[in-house]
């Protein structure tokens, strides 16, 4: 019988001197943390590095090493500066080769757009031993190679590749999480979080202060992969908010 | 004299469950990377962990020993999920202490909010021989220690710190950069993107393509650290891509 309670976890590497310019504001984590938590898989740790060969190497082969799984976004294009599917053959120590059905893929999607020339030809090269992702919104399909998955930077593309994925993954409980909020400042009662929390074992109480309106407010975020825990958790905590003269948002600001 | 060719780097932790449970999209990283620029420093690498020692005592010391500057974001709040300050003394080998000037900032902030508890104390700490980063936004300080530097998570806080250090950290040449666009597939121009980027030394081509109103584009964004050779470069790709029959719109699309 498989164990529910171990903990399954993934790591991203966002690849791209876009991110790290600030160009671009990287919408990636956000999105495959949350289809990570639906998929029972916890997102770990998230590396950004440059479109430089042995950054990705280096940031691939520690977190494919102590992760169940490994993603990447980004650099899977058709132009130069494209560089992860060879950096990543050769953090695994294979080649580079043209995937037969991802040739295909390609010439049918190009069929009615030019046609499949020498430089979009280059997207259907994967380290050697791979399986494609379907890509559902674009031509080039993404890439697993073992446990790792690479996949798109566009954001869009990215979900397609995601949508496609969901429930193939190995998985544990999915985290649960709720959320309250309450106008306090959250030095007030940083004491009873950490105490709360203490009591309740197997939850995690996240809390995340804002400035709205003139006033100051903070939403608690309780997490758990056990639903009684995590209900008695909020329970309690709101009970303390309350009687400490806090009301209670249910739901959160 | 100074070396005017030396690149000057940073790297960035973020530090937060909250951004590794989707629940919250970091604003952080193109914020600082930006911010960077302009002080002639490369945001090299980031990182995002978790809200646990043993991961941010890692992150801290492998990037701090590899960058002129390391930046944390996250966790330095009143409540006991914030453990950034105890992380990074441990990482940097040094004890906590009440900084005298943090508890002074902190009495006169809270001297109208209820006062300084015990909970707000906390953000007083800081790991051992540390100086202050002036906090515009609200009460408590970011720190800076060697060369790290201790930020706020929410993005308003951060960027207050950072109006607050511009133009005191050493850096080389600004990394300049330009964009234009085109109504064209990237993967019709690869070859053309590939031998401008030889042509010009010491510019970088980036493509990020796009798929709006129907049609298929991509900006091309080229930087250096040379007005004149930046200035060249988009010359020679403009000309290039008027030759090949696409219309290049200054600025980008």
């Amino acid at each position: 019988m498989a164990d529910l309670n171990r903990i399954w976890t993934a790591a991203l590497i966002v690849i791209g001197d876009e991110i790290l310019s600030g160009r671009t504001q990287d919408k990636n984590i956000a999105q495959i943390a949350s289809w990570l938590n639906v998929q029972g898989i916890r997102l770990r740790e998230v590396r950004v590095v440059p479109d430089v060969e042995a950054a990705i190497v280096e940031a691939v082969n520690a977190l494919r090493a102590r992760n169940d799984y490994l993603f990447t976004t980004g650099g899977i294009g058709p132009t130069h500066d494209d560089i992860t599917v060879d950096a990543i053959a050769a953090a695994l120590g294979v080649e580079v080769e043209v995937h037969s059905e991802a040739r295909a893929v390609l010439e049918g999607y190009y069929a009615t757009r030019g046609g499949l020339t020498e430089a979009r030809l280059r997207m259907a090269r994967v380290p050697a031993g791979s399986s494609l992702i379907e890509n559902r919104m674009s031509g080039a399909p993404g890439i697993r190679h073992g446990n790792v998955f690479i996949m798109a930077g566009v954001p869009h593309i990215t979900a397609g590749m995601l949508d496609s994925l969901t429930g193939t993954l190995e998985g544990g409980l999915p985290l649960l999480s709720a959320q309250i909020g309450c106008w306090v400042a959250e030095s007030e009662i940083s004491d009873l979080l950490g105490r709360t929390e203490k009591d309740h074992e197997g939850c995690q109480i996240g809390s995340y202060p804002f400035f709205r309106e003139g006033r100051t407010g903070a939403n608690f975020v309780i997490r758990s992969t056990d639903a009684e825990g995590l209900e008695r958790c909020i329970a309690d905590l709101s009970a303390r908010l309350e009687a400490g003269g806090w009301p209670v948002v249910a739901g959160g600001i």
